[in-house]
């Protein structure tokens, strides 16, 4: 199913300040989405807020979280409001002033209720897209998960309707009576590095390895 | 003030699963804290839990957040508790079982309650520790805060107390019948990556560049 209409500005994901660094645009935080890695998952607990990371996986305009049966961060996130959000650090943005030191980046935050996956093609799909996110293709290479592993394995859903994008992505902006002092600005680019793979020392050479740029 | 203790491990930081992969470690943690760029700060507001991306800053046993004096995330973290999480992915692990596909990370989660900075000398010293953090000494190279520019900047400070360092960082963890398969396992390092400092086009040559590493 194509989805064209951006996320959804609401009073919850509606900029307060900032607001010319905030966008709804739907393919935009596709990308962010499917470029990072990793994903900054919130809820409310009885003691608290709790964020930890997790993998996920994209699926149109789903987004799905995985874990054990009994994580319970995800089990607290079903039929719960749960924040999804995904940065990725572009660059330090260095001003001649301490106040206007800055980071670029660009960050999807994602809000909505967790809806558990209980559909077993559904489920797999949702698996094979976490995993698939990593490395693409890898799904079909790895052995899939059996009966026993998909009956341990959470997943929950995250539509991705209502959220926002916001991106800073330009050099320093200092005041006026700063620009001549005599310090150093502009942007230090940062971005992830991608290793040489180092296959476990069990196996036989000549297997394939995951193409993964 | 030195602290030798480690993290309180609590109710709400004890491991339910995976408890090989946590520590209270408090020198781990700080060495995880002060390489990580950004921390995912979550809250508890009406309208669900919100996480967002923040800079940060660590001086001792107390990590300071900052941002304008209206942030609403900050703002409900005042004298409320926050969970602070500081993430380092360092690899993709594949694994030949689609089920035992992993991360290797270095993960930091704080709970709190966040106390907002109110001292002048700890609000000019946790700003500093912000800006140092990036750069190590660009705080004295940089024109510091005005009183305007610290009057508009609301710090909060969550104690590095209770809280938890979760770590993995080894290979592929496949089961015994799955060795076999001629699926290459292994782990795909990630790291991040410092391009070339691009200074503002304003600026005359010759200035210092920071000295990022």
């Amino acid at each position: 199913m194509a989805v064209s209409a951006d996320l959804s500005e609401t009073d919850r994901t509606r900029a307060r300040r900032a607001k010319e660094r905030v966008t709804f645009d739907r393919e935009l935080a596709y990308s962010v989405l499917d470029e990072a890695y990793v994903a900054h998952v919130g809820v409310a607990t009885e003691s608290g807020p709790v964020v930890l990371p997790m993998a996920y996986g994209r699926v149109d305009d789903r987004l799905y979280l995985h874990g054990a049966a009994a994580n319970g961060l995800l089990r607290s996130g079903v039929e719960a409001e749960v924040c999804v959000t995904v940065t990725i650090l572009d660059g330090l943005v260095m001003a001649r002033s301490a106040f206007h030191h800055s980071m670029n980046y660009r960050c999807v935050v994602l809000r909505g209720r967790g809806r558990q996956v209980t559909d077993d093609v559904e489920k797999a799909a949702a698996l094979d897209a976490i995993v698939d996110h990593a490395v693409p293709g890898r799904s079909s290479q790895a052995r899939p998960a059996n009966a026993a592993e998909l009956r341990k394995t959470l997943v929950i859903c995250v539509p991705i309707t209502e959220g926002s994008v916001k991106v800073r992505g330009h050099g320093a902006v200092d005041d006026p009576e700063d620009l001549d002092l005599p310090v150093w600005a502009g942007v230090i680019p940062l971005s992830v590095a991608v290793g040489e793979p180092a296959q476990e020392p069990d196996q036989p050479a000549g297997l394939a390895v995951p193409d993964t740029w």
